[in-house]
């Protein structure tokens, strides 16, 4: 039951790293919707960047859309499109379902799939699946920001370099839009290169990094999510932990807030100009499950890619006996600003789906 | 479409603080399976227990099983209930419609209600309609006891108060029972012994103070989960943002994962007895979605409850003119004791939801 | 999974004939909507009241809403409500899980509960159920109706009378609003009277009569529905066959419009006034799974209730022997009138859900 | 919302007549699950099979197996799978938004996409589109088979023409296997000649003609469904009523059931060898909506495809004025023969998805 996501806005999944094609089916776009493809090939090339902490493989997101989309206009029936796999080099890889990779899901997926599952390249599991869910948010991104809607993100840390938060450097346009095309996005420009350095240091130790990104969506209206089942943190939340390597979130303040008193982490409010606004954001733009208005602002972290050249102690899962493994091929040191695209992506279609879900 | 969960467990809930009763509905109970209503009760007690930082308010939570149950073993159609709402002092409240408390839903819900809401206590957003998903969550508990799993919480911080975590603090069975039974679980005596002081200090001081609870489940099978949407992070995550003022959530070590390096971070394998077993959990026992066998960890963020007796300013939604509000009545000074036991019931609820509908 | 229907209107159902109540929560209703009480009184008495043909148990369904709507109001959070199970006389009831009356769920219910269903009068099987779903359905109809849309439903057939079809005798204003208010709705007087001997007939053959009820929808709006799988004919045919006793249902001209030609069953448009109108209706206003603006048209067969006093033919489920089994008690003789109540709340929900839910 | 079906058994369609590809995703299929690819060609080629009565275009449902399938097998991730459109005589129809064909979703459509579909060839509503659900449902009904059951399906009437009902004749195992290996399956050899003619006859005079269908299921086991809004009849309804042309559904004996008494109608118990069994089958197999292990027996009605040649009165959506259209190109005369492939795929996938999902 795992691949399809959502209320009204809904997606649809499917594909393994090295099988024949990875795609999706993405439903509930009005009909009528313009489709600028310029702005999903950014969005993809943003998940799928060359840099020097990026693995060398071309691997190309050549998508092409099947269904929904005439004459650059969405007709109101599924979008369905496939991204065609075609670098395989199956041979790279061991039998990861016999010796599973330490941190990757190697393991639990031989147990959940009794070993029928495609672990060639990580099958299902490989990171390449998100770039049907980069296209998908893309779209829905699209139509947010016609309603004036814009979701921004930059890299809050890399190892244990960290820059600073929105919530206290607020951007204004001009940031948004700048950030918006940076491919490496950092608040600050010391931070940027200390990051840099940062991952230099890991790629020479034959290991990975992760890091943490920041995530804000201005120009949400307020009311918009639920009390319970439907809140903003819970959509937003489990569609984060659906991207691979992700390990927490927080919301505004987030563990901070923990460490807070009560008067200091409550924003209170103060009229201007005739609208209400809040003093601070410590809430990140959610009260009682539903947005007040603030800009939304979260934090995930990302764990360093499991895939190192470092050799590794696990088990042979056929005799249970301990071995060791080495990795080969081509792996990123750090998948963090490629994630940053991916987290951007889920936002959207997060968002939509409760503006157009949630009316009561 | 806010208060209907789950797939196979399926659970519904309403009620506001102030109306005639909450309740709840719990499909998806075998039938035949004999009901504890002892623990159940114990359950009830741990949120709703009496202490120094809790409300001195007498909330009866007597609960009624109306269907579902029949001579104390279930009968496998849905098991109705209902919580009456006994005192209600509604002349302590003001018209958060109008004046809303800052860090409470009052405003976005005066906005996604358009001033239809039930605004008395808190209403629909009321912490007390966390009653009937307690309830709900000790009977999945109980049936997921009975398969060997363990759920078990304990309080991690409060305020600036740290405890430490069962990463590093490995339970054995009679921690377990141990901080099962607490009204105030901690790890460690002196943490606690501080705790209590960081408490009484917001207190004294007409404050409120945060915290984190860290939940642990022993005893579940490798191979729960999915990759993707229904992922065990993002399941579990999405429950846990559906409980009021929880802020953030991290699994197993969190955002520290994201200042490691992947060497450090991946659990490497190891054969033990005919068994695999990772060296350490920095995963939080989930790897791509899946449990893997290890203990499940993560940490829920509470940020301090927004009711405090301050003074503090606000808007007159009215007009739009800057006011002030000070609360009256009685109010937890620290809910994070009581939240522990909603943690536990959600836990509860997701992980028998995700054994029973996702068998692939 | 069975007792939650609907996507953005949402209800949920639970309860057993002879347990504490019977009930159900209803979510998605805007706030802010009036409900009259008085409605939802008529409703339920259509549903339950009390004639020749029907049982003279005395069947209280006084219903208490417990949350959900203040001042007569709704708040926009679910309403719950509970209908009490006041009279229960148990011992009118053999073990229906050892020895299955004919035509019940009693046997296949036996299996699938393992024997722990409560079968005391039908338990969750009872069509006391249907009461939660004729309130539920009464307060959607109410919605509807502010919007202009009417639902309608008459007796087409008692055993082998038959009275005339809707689509042949199109109604007026003043039709629609006497039917509505009629216990024994008929549009042919002399098939009322030749229905009503039918019934007694029976009665007096201590047998029992099923029917045809055929409902109508007025008012609604062209372009609501879908393709595929929420097509407007697949969500109430899913909801009529939630009601028991229900074994057909058929749109506009259904099975007749098999042995048709193309050309006698397309409705061929006309220009009306500015307007685009079908010069028949012989699609029951839905083509493609979408309205066309024409009245919805659809008939409901409703076999008869399999209680009734002649000796039966069964098995001793225990030891697998052949047995006999004579109902005590008191039953009614045709439950079609009745069943027109809940078709007609079923059809109210399932339009409101589709006009809220399917808005592309 | 549309393009997704099902609990735990998922499907997903998209595609549109004209576009580049149609196709689906089928979710929830055990992994290790061996697939026969010449099963599925079959299913496949009865769905779109050459005769006399069908359309002469060469219509090419060559799949694409993209995911979730590995040497034959599968490997428990979702199955995606695209059928491309290769023939497109797109000059063939007139714009169907302006001037909508009688019996055609073409004017409720252009409403509810406010004129953006693809039109072509019917776009999203041709039945073109039941090709994926087809290929889906030969999956389903693999996996049912290796567990003993039989879905069969034969032609039960055309036009005037009536064949006889399963409920009177009853099939044995090479009765089945013989059904399902025909074309134009008819249980009376007699019928089948009276039908051929039938539609011949329709097929002169520039029309076409309807039918119905009965479908059954044999072994299938006691237990399966649910009460109220997952009953075996709501399931197989909801899926039976996406199928373009369906109007109609009954179980058992459906209609006529309503003028039975109940003493006719139960279907009373025998022991049978250490079984239970029903002296009759006037419930279809369903009893409660849950399954009593009788074969499972329903019919659907499929209205006159609305494709003809004749000119028909229509109105020119632009400006509100009378028209005739009259169609060209290639279509079937009767579709009947066609639609039972579909009904027998989707039974397939409904019952697949209950017993998977629905195991309380």
């Amino acid at each position: 039951m795992s691949a399809t996501w959502g209320r009204k806005i809904k997606f649809t999944i499917f594909g393994e790293s090295h099988g024949v094609a990875i795609g999706g089916v993405l439903e509930g776009i009005k009909p009528g919707t313009g489709i600028d493809f310029k702005k999903i090939d950014a969005g993809m090339k943003k998940r799928n960047h060359r840099a020097f902490y990026s693995t060398p493989r071309d691997e190309k997101d050549a998508y092409e859309i099947l269904s929904g989309v005439k004459d650059g206009v969405t007709t109101g029936s599924p979008i369905g499109f496939v991204i065609r796999n075609e670098e395989q080099h199956s041979l790279d890889y061991v039998n990861l379902n016999e010796t599973p990779r330490p941190g990757h899901a190697d393991y639990p997926a031989s147990v959940k799939y009794q070993g029928y599952n495609d672990y060639r390249g990580g099958g299902h599991f490989s990171g390449r699946i998100t770039a049907p869910l980069t296209l998908a948010g893309s779209v829905a991104r699209q139509v947010l920001e016609e309603q004036g809607v814009r979701i921004v993100s930059h890299i809050y840390s890399i190892g244990n370099v960290k820059s600073k938060s929105i919530l206290d450097n607020p951007l204004n346009e001009q940031d948004i839009a700048r950030l918006q095309t940076m491919e490496f996005p950092v608040l600050s420009e010391d931070a940027a290169k200390a990051m840099e350095e940062e991952i230099m240091k890991h790629k020479n130790n034959c290991d990975s990094v992760g890091g943490v990104v920041e995530c804000a969506v201005y120009g949400i209206n307020p009311g918009i999510g639920s009390p319970f089942f439907d809140s903003v943190e819970s959509s937003i939340s489990h569609m984060m932990f659906s991207i691979p390597a992700v390990k927490g979130i927080e919301f505004g303040r987030g563990f901070d807030i923990a460490a807070m008193s009560g008067f200091e982490a409550n924003d209170s409010y103060r009229a201007d100009n005739g609208r209400i606004v809040a003093e601070s954001n410590n809430n990140g733009g959610i009260l009682g499950g539903i947005t007040n208005g603030m800009p939304i602002v979260f934090r995930v972290a990302v764990k360093p890619t499991p895939s190192i050249f470092k050799t590794q102690n696990t088990v042979n899962l056929t005799n249970l006996t301990n071995t060791e493994i080495t990795l080969k091929g081509r792996h990123d040191v750090c998948i963090v600003p490629r994630a940053a695209a991916v987290v951007e992506a889920g936002t959207a279609l997060c968002l939509l789906d409760l503006q157009e879900s949630d009316q009561i």
